[in-house]
């Protein structure tokens, strides 16, 4: 199977940083330059929650695309209002919406990344935008080849759009992309595509987490993690 | 000045990577193969000639935006019937348009490309294609962040769009961000976007170049290679 292999995609928002856990540590820095006691972990399960729906609106078709950066600030305002939250400036709020640009790795993601980018291409496939990408990488140490995703090809996933504009600029057929995810509907839009998929599980979204736990498809690989991954492919 | 810097944004062919020399090495493999002589520098520099207006046909919207590999086999054809090399099939002329896909860099850029990653983000402004943009670099060693150009932007240089859509996308003003080339038409068309520059001069273009010999306007940073602007910019 690897063999045909010429370049492996990522989601990255839970497949490779915990986004959970890093935008409870942004929320509670808020909260401490505000002075003001919150629960960040139900806020931050909330902003994200408010994440698909404001995808599937420009999916529809019912508003043109815009980046994510966009999307998180509007559901941020929304989320600051809900709590009840409103002692930041316009800056404050803009500073608090980078948090999703500095989201730490996963303790194997670095190596296993690395590893894969000595025989494979390896690109971002995320519903973030490239500043968000190329910044949370920057920090992080994520050594992408490439920033594809959202952004670059203009559709979100799991719109086939996304997966196959991400193959034609790779100059590859489907057949020799792999997409790598911790997420099963992912995967499942990707193999209808065409591309090869690559399972491994993570515990992205806390405690109360009762889906993705597990592969729940036939992918073409299911791993432990990314080092694995790398490990079954080959690196 | 570089405090404000916070990306530099290259051209790659002939400012990162010696297209001439690899066109002709290329050339030359082909004709080892078919049995032929020709004069490959030529050939290289004729291919090469069909570049700009290639793209000026876009540029003016004659026609839909295509991408640089598509141009450059089109190109290609036109080069080998005016050679009168009619040996390759439809495949061997696709092989031989991966020439732009492999070539070498200038013995500096690795290392000053390297150097600018630690202090900045560091993208490609190229009118080639993603595919070729990743190619090169997985050959060549180059460690970009994030692949821009022409077809992540939709526009190929000079066109100002190539240059403010490169900023937009990595979140930044366009004072932020430096355009570093080895052509002063590209520099100037960066500067009149708000854009830093810097210039390094190349011999691109072979013996017979003319042009781009030295720096012409007063940009912002002029270099011997981009090792020298990496000590520059304080790398």
């Amino acid at each position: 199977m690897s063999g045909e292999i010429k370049a492996l995609i990522f989601d990255v928002f839970g497949s490779v940083v915990d986004w959970r856990s890093g935008i409870i540590r942004e929320g509670e820095a808020v909260g401490r330059r505000l002075g003001i006691d919150a629960d960040w972990a139900a806020f931050a399960d909330g902003w994200r929650s408010l994440y698909q729906p404001a995808m599937q609106r420009i999916r529809d078709g019912g508003r043109g695309f815009v980046k994510l950066d966009v999307l998180h600030r509007e559901n941020l305002v929304e989320m600051l209002e809900k709590f009840g939250i409103d002692g930041l400036t316009e800056a404050g709020i803009d500073d608090f919406n980078l948090a999703w640009h500095k989201l730490d790795p996963w303790p194997d993601s670095v190596e296993g990344l690395t590893r894969l980018k000595s025989k494979y291409i390896i690109a971002t496939q995320s519903n973030g935008n490239v500043a968000l990408m190329v910044n949370m990488a920057k920090r992080a140490g994520l050594p992408w080849d490439v920033i594809l995703g959202a952004e670059v090809v203009g559709h979100y996933k799991p719109q086939p759009q996304s997966y196959l504009n991400a193959c034609d600029m790779l100059g590859l057929a489907a057949s020799q992309v792999m997409m790598a995810a911790a997420h099963n509907a992912d995967l499942v839009a990707a193999s209808e595509c065409g591309l090869r998929t690559a399972f491994f599980a993570r515990n992205d979204n806390g405690p109360g987490q009762t889906t993705d736990l597990a592969a729940e498809h036939d992918f073409d690989c299911v791993a432990s993690d990314i080092i694995d991954l790398a490990r079954q492919l080959g690196c």
